[in-house]
């Protein structure tokens, strides 16, 4: 068998270079700026103490985010959405799955009436931006929390993140399953996935779309196991960065 | 082993009683109907011979959907977008999510320069609109092709459609797999996934989100086992609908 | 005299085939789908206890109305209005045409503290749409007051409607004064009038416009009589299907 | 009989004081400042050679109108539209009423490809706005119309008005129609009408609106008879205005 | 030394003709109609007792404005804000301009919890407007001020008002300085300068910009000796319309 | 004399610690990642050969910008300008202003028909981020100038830099003026100026606004001059980022 070799030397089942800077903002509880090759996405928590209305005196803490990109993350400039006047639909879907990936491990009793808003900024962009986005909003959120527990706003033994939780894309390329997409890879993938597993290695999301040919449960299959061990793999380096001080 | 009844007396593997009304409306190049159960959705497709400007030119079709509930479809009434003037998250995302699903099944060469607007306005809800719409939407499609080659818009060789397409949803409720949920259902599920099917049975699209504890690859192949079957006896009805006359 | 005979055979003064299928949805408090020949307009009343701030305290409740168009409920598709960000004036116009119909037979003083909205959403479109909404309108309005009165928010003896209401349009094409327009017949009217009448028979809107040459007083007259004439064959019609369960 | 008479001292068929202060603006091809007692609107006609896209090559002209209020032309202040980024539905209708009226008493053939856009800007309230408006606006039409014969964009020969138009509101008070309102009369009006007619004496727009109870055939036919009779003074005005230099 | 004329017949350090109508509003608790040559203004001032949330129980009070143009103010129609739903961003420069010069003269702790909002309308525009808007609001809060005396919302001896304020504009035109620039003048200006001034004097804004080349310390120097002088005309014009009655 | 310290050991009249990372974006024709203290602001410039519709054919290009700031660039977060629907009043301010700073150096026919967009987004704020986006913006555009000749967009000779510009914040605090406002020091300053310069040392943009008391011509010149020998040694860091590679 010939072993693939991808257009930046990886082998099908390896991840970009992953780095994580811990605490790149001065203003925010939590940040992280991660980067999966190109890919550098800006995550800030702003934890408030206090809940929206219609959750307050329920004992329970809200966790939301919300994604965006620079005008000038991609190739060629985007107009901005606050120009436009409205956010587009890619927008608000890539929010609403941060958004769901993050409280699928959140205790919102344990994290009692407070809320965490986590912001995703795609400063560039090359593929995989929401799956950078989740496995850096993690962190961000890990480390907000803790500040929350040092101002006394969370109880000391009170445990709100049950788990941690990272995501990958993989695809099918030329008839390949391959892990963590580049652009120019994702833009000839026939089938595209983004998986968003737990720290225990348990599914939150599955999202697997057939861009070019539908795809049958073989391919699904493979494509499975390949997300999760890159995320196993992420796991690793999101605990690795908070171990860090 | 005991046999799980639920609420409306379906078995787990059931679907809800299914009604395509094709030909709805008489404005429509091609409409249905759908029901679902209390779920109801009017799918009308418009035909425009031409394509936006941005595909002029490429000998290529193109065919979108947009994707809305009235605001009494629910429980309680919602205020209209066009009111709040924008379209929410979750329309946009339903939304794309019908176009990416018809588009799966569409040779749009063999569509050729042609435009498909489908709209799929949920007149009532009861969980699963979505994978209603996008079943109906199939049979809206393609009456508008067949109307298309009618009036010679298309080739009277030309086969646009690929295969025909239908969804569904599955979700595990108090650890038991079961399909087709109703709203009753649906809030409570712990794990809930839409599945978009080919007639041909290969998956167009998988989305499964853990709603309560993420899920492991066991459920989720359950899962996928009765999502599959389902769309099979969907597409028997859109076959069924698409003969009569 | 040579007799005329419009396109669809019917004579000056006679309405289009009138159906009301009342309870229409499962959700609504009160509902009826209305045709109008071939305008179908689906009215839902939504109930609810209590009335917008700026009326609280003052005894009385609220009723408003909002109209509009499915995409495709006319022969070639517009805009959705939720997409364009912005409601347009015919659309504001109607609903509130629509909300003075209503509130002119309502005592709102007898209604409480309660507030009832009217969704009147045009499924097909085929002339005198806003005609149809009101009278489609009046039925779903009245079965909301009986919902309210049995959820004891209204009380036993209360009566708040004072009559009831109905609308219809009229027209002068090719000199003629005619009933109930249809689209085609629209189109081609010189003057274009929308009557709405009590079941007492007194005026509660009259808006007549000279789409092609001014008109007369003599003119203004027979229309006004066609239009009372029409709206008391629209009153035995909703009294029939209030009695009907 | 007792004589009424009205807060301001007029008698029930009397106009307030009527001022035209035709050419106040320096910019506008034409323009009218026009009082109706305390009621101020600034109606400016802005002429342009060719006509929007949708009526390119037609040989037609368009008019049309948009009406405004400043914030504080009332007596407590108002949020702007533009603020508000959304124009009301009174707003929306006003206009339309506005450009109906014009285009009635035009011959857009006659006109060419021209368009003339009259703003009619409320500077001050006290009831009648709309009807000023029509009434003042007609002026600016006119002498827009003028400054393209004079540019030569309009034929020597043409006659592109037809007619005049000017409109009135009339109402019943305490059982009394009565002409031209003032606000304080306007909030107390059982019936409200406004009336659109044509130096000839022709309907243009009759909109009767029951505010308290429903009308009657005899009341409605009173209110038109005052209203004609008031146009037809306000016609007298316009000329004087239009014949001055 | 040739004296240099301008297109108006001015001198280079002459304001063009000033006019104040004081107390145009007969809505408003405060108004002035003010005039820079053919640039016209209409200043309203509404006094609310109260104050926004945000500063409640802070026993200050609150100044703000609102700056805007009519539509055919200008030589060709503009779109209104309203329409396009959006404030375009000279607008809402211009209003956070009026309201900062404004509120350098106010003691917010004397005029006690109460809101003054100026609206500033452009009904005709030759250059100018906003330094024009400046000018004409200081007499409309003034008048304001008194009214709430009056009616005792503010106290007998308190002085809310520190000083007046006054606001010009200056510019380079082929290297000469000159004082208060019609639209003609503007467009052609090097240098373009606004400057507010209080009645004592002092700087409340500057803000030069270079339309055409950058300019040195020196032309700055005479731009704001230009800019004083003509703001103490300007004061008392303001003093003689305060003090008329 | 004593010496006066500022809060973060810099003396009246020193810049705070200014870092330029030039080309920081692998996507942009140019970029910079500038630091003035805590504030950094991610600026780009797009390049596009061609502009816009209304420049068409004259022989000339285009500069704008566009400001804005990520959620979490201050100390609390603020809701997205995409999220509220609409951009405010300083956003758009900013945006122009830097526009202008940026053209007033541009010789737009030397740059032919090419458009640059620079995008100035704030990823931390500490004060004085408007003055920091022009200072970056210039050496992002400069370096998007360098990428349009390499590409033989511009021509080889073509200088459509005239001169380089810079900008700085000054303020006057309990009396005693000061270079480059920390935000600590920003909220607390009586007079708060932006001071746009070129290379050569000319004024650009002076804008001076008196925050407390009004201020006189000799505080004025007290300004002006540390605002100039700022701006002389930014021009010498880029000038120093532009010779680095």
């Amino acid at each position: 068998m010939t072993e693939i070799v991808r257009a930046d030397g990886r082998s099908t089942d390896q991840l970009r270079e992953i780095t994580i800077e811990r605490g790149w903002s001065a203003q925010a509880e939590g940040s992280a700026l991660i980067s999966f090759g190109g890919t550098k996405v800006l995550c800030t928590a702003s934890f408030t103490n206090g809940v929206p209305r219609w959750l307050t005196g329920k004992g329970k803490g809200w966790v939301t985010a919300e994604y965006a990109m620079l005008p000038r993350a991609t190739n060629s400039r985007n107009d901005r959405e606050s120009v436009k006047g409205r956010i587009g639909g890619r927008t608000h879907e890539i929010s609403r799955l941060i958004g769901r990936a993050l409280r699928a491990v959140v205790d919102t009793k344990a994290l009692g009436e407070n809320t965490i808003v986590i912001d995703c900024d795609v400063l560039q962009a090359d593929g995989g931006t929401r799956t950078a986005a989740i496995t850096g909003a993690y962190v961000a959120l890990a480390d907000a929390i803790e500040w929350g527990r040092a101002k006394k706003f969370i109880g000391k033994n009170a445990t709100p993140l049950l788990d941690s939780v990272a995501a990958v894309s993989v695809g099918i390329i030329d008839g390949e399953p391959m892990l963590d997409l580049a652009y120019v890879e994702d833009v000839r993938a026939e089938t595209d996935m983004n998986i968003v597993v737990t720290g225990r290695g348990l599914f939150v999301e599955v999202q697997g779309t057939a861009e070019g040919a539908p795809f049958d449960k073989r391919e699904l299959d493979a494509l499975l196991d390949l997300g999760v061990a890159g995320c196993a793999t992420l796991k690793d380096l999101q605990t690795a960065a908070l171990a860090g001080e």
